[in-house]
């Protein structure tokens, strides 16, 4: 990958000594896996907007609402996509001229605003989420099935010694 | 993490047969990817900001002029941070103001801008470098010294493997 290699983040390893080869395999291990991350969000970005001429942003945006038929409120919504960091406001209004997003009065607070798909909009999202499940397919293809599950037991250990760090539920 | 489970990507599994269980094996793979990625990012994020009032995209924008003292111009840095999608213009005049970074006519082009660190920018930056790698390092902590080699080099087949259908160099 040409863009942003994450090993940029780091000036030069430490040192030599057990600890400082523990700390450099950290480390390396951490890159690795932001490379990867990167590597398939990148190429998963570029097939949607061959494919689909959608954004990442609008595609998560609707993944979301997907999943809440009821409908989301502007700032639950904003808080489930605060990593993308779409624009929720503005991506609204992209999405509502498509017809794929519709804004109701809330019924429990009339001046709150809540957001669902549109039939049109939970049909073209299952469209997409179809492609986008093939691609993923094709593209981990290459992993034997058990390579496939050791990678995802290692994923499941780090995830749970991570949050234990950060104070989150596992 | 309370925040954008990439699994809502996905409506629901897919079917039962040998092929199907691969499928969602794959897919499973890669939401846990993506959420191990996250987890690690917003983590970072969050300290950065907490211990030097800095955004992960001024972090990275240092990092990457970090390695290029002979410095980079403005196009070339955009391409470098084109994941993290950062403003480099607006950038630049944040750090600029900061007195972190400098701007340059470029000798071969005196149209042209190169952007350097200055020696504040650059102390700064090995500061904040330091304490993301001891940061890193008590993340991953808990992972056994095989467990991480292994995961590395799990990571490292996902990384070849996702290359050659990309058509990326690996």
């Amino acid at each position: 990958m040409p863009v942003n290699p994450p090993s940029a983040r780091h000036p030069e390893p430490s040192g030599t000594d057990a600890r400082a080869a523990g700390e450099r395999d950290a480390l390396k291990l951490w890159l690795r896996l932001l490379a990867c991350s990167t590597q398939l969000e990148t190429e998963v970005r570029r097939r949607l907007r061959a494919r689909f001429q959608v954004t990442l942003s609008r595609f998560d945006y609707m993944a979301q609402l997907y999943r809440y038929p009821e409908g989301l409120r502007m700032n639950e919504l904003s808080r489930h996509l605060m990593v993308t960091g779409g624009n929720v406001t503005g991506l609204t209004d992209e999405l509502e001229k498509l017809g794929w997003v519709q804004r109701h009065t809330a019924a429990a607070d009339r001046r709150a605003c809540v957001l669902t798909l549109t039939a049109q909009g939970r049909n073209r999202f299952e469209g997409m989420a179809r492609e986008h499940e093939a691609w993923v397919t094709e593209l981990l293809g290459g992993l034997r099935a058990a390579e496939l599950r050791m990678l995802h037991d290692l994923l499941g250990r780090l995830r749970e010694t991570v949050a234990l760090r950060t104070g989150e539920p596992p």
